[in-house]
């Protein structure tokens, strides 16, 4: 795994729990309801040694739930815990962004639908407390209670965020 | 970085694009108007040669513009394309996941706010082509058009997608 992001700064944190290439390939699977070493295994094609560091990393994060499995003596199974499951929107945002900008319309390998009805999840967008969609160009950072020095400086800059970029 | 993952799947692709640990720093500087080269190695703390690195990566694959700044001889600014704007719900997750699981309520080092209201940007829910909200357990991956033989087996076996795990 690279060097931990020092930065306070919610993405740098993020990234430090879940931004190497194959931590969020295994929240996918268990988000899809695998639970077995040897099934996460399979799924991604990860190395044994590998996929052993990750899971013991994921279980210390508090991401994974490590529980032996009563009927089947040693054996364990690993099951996603509410910080884990809350990483659902981070793999529709990858799963939407990868059809949309890397296969394309009509090459998605898979797509998300509502299960109940079928019907397509559309592209994540952004909300208010009220419930209104908010566009991209007017989301914006403000500084948190837990800035430390740095971000609070950062702020203090002119132009520190003008989302000039964002559509 | 890592070896690309060869999974037929938006997830691996995705992360084959934006799953090292800098490259989301870089998109999370863009979006917030960052620009040139010195701004993002401050910004971000990565070293020269990692940023050199990652940012000729970017535009390789679409996700950032290179562009001469015409009053400034042969000096250039890093832009984001649709391709890379369309991050922005990845970013948005992120900072929201590690508002919640990783500093907490009350210890946020920066918030995500609508621009024009000051209002708190909610964490992010799917919703289908009508609008409504969906519950995150009831959202579902099935086949796309472009699935390859793997992926076909894989959704052929039973309880491949079960989403036990899933709120």
């Amino acid at each position: 795994m690279a060097k931990a992001h020092t930065q306070s700064c919610p993405v740098a944190a993020s990234l430090n729990e879940v931004g190497d290439g194959w931590t969020l390939m295994i929240v996918r699977e268990a988000l899809n309801g695998t639970s077995r070493f040897k099934h996460f295994r399979t799924n991604t094609g990860i190395a044994k040694n590998m996929l052993a560091d990750r899971l013991a990393r994921m279980v210390l994060s508090g991401i994974l739930e490590k529980r032996e499995i009563q009927d089947l003596g040693a054996q364990h199974e690993y099951l996603l815990t509410k910080k884990g499951k809350a990483l659902a929107p981070l793999i529709v945002a990858m799963t939407q962004w990868g059809n949309t900008w890397v296969y394309g319309e009509g090459k998605e390998p898979n797509k998300l639908v509502n299960r109940k009805s079928g019907d397509a999840i559309v592209t994540l967008m952004p909300h208010d407390k009220e419930g209104h969609a908010v566009e991209w160009k007017d989301v914006m950072m403000e500084l948190g209670p837990g800035a430390d020095a740095a971000m609070r400086a950062r702020f203090a800059r002119p132009n520190h965020n003008t989302s000039e970029n964002t559509d």
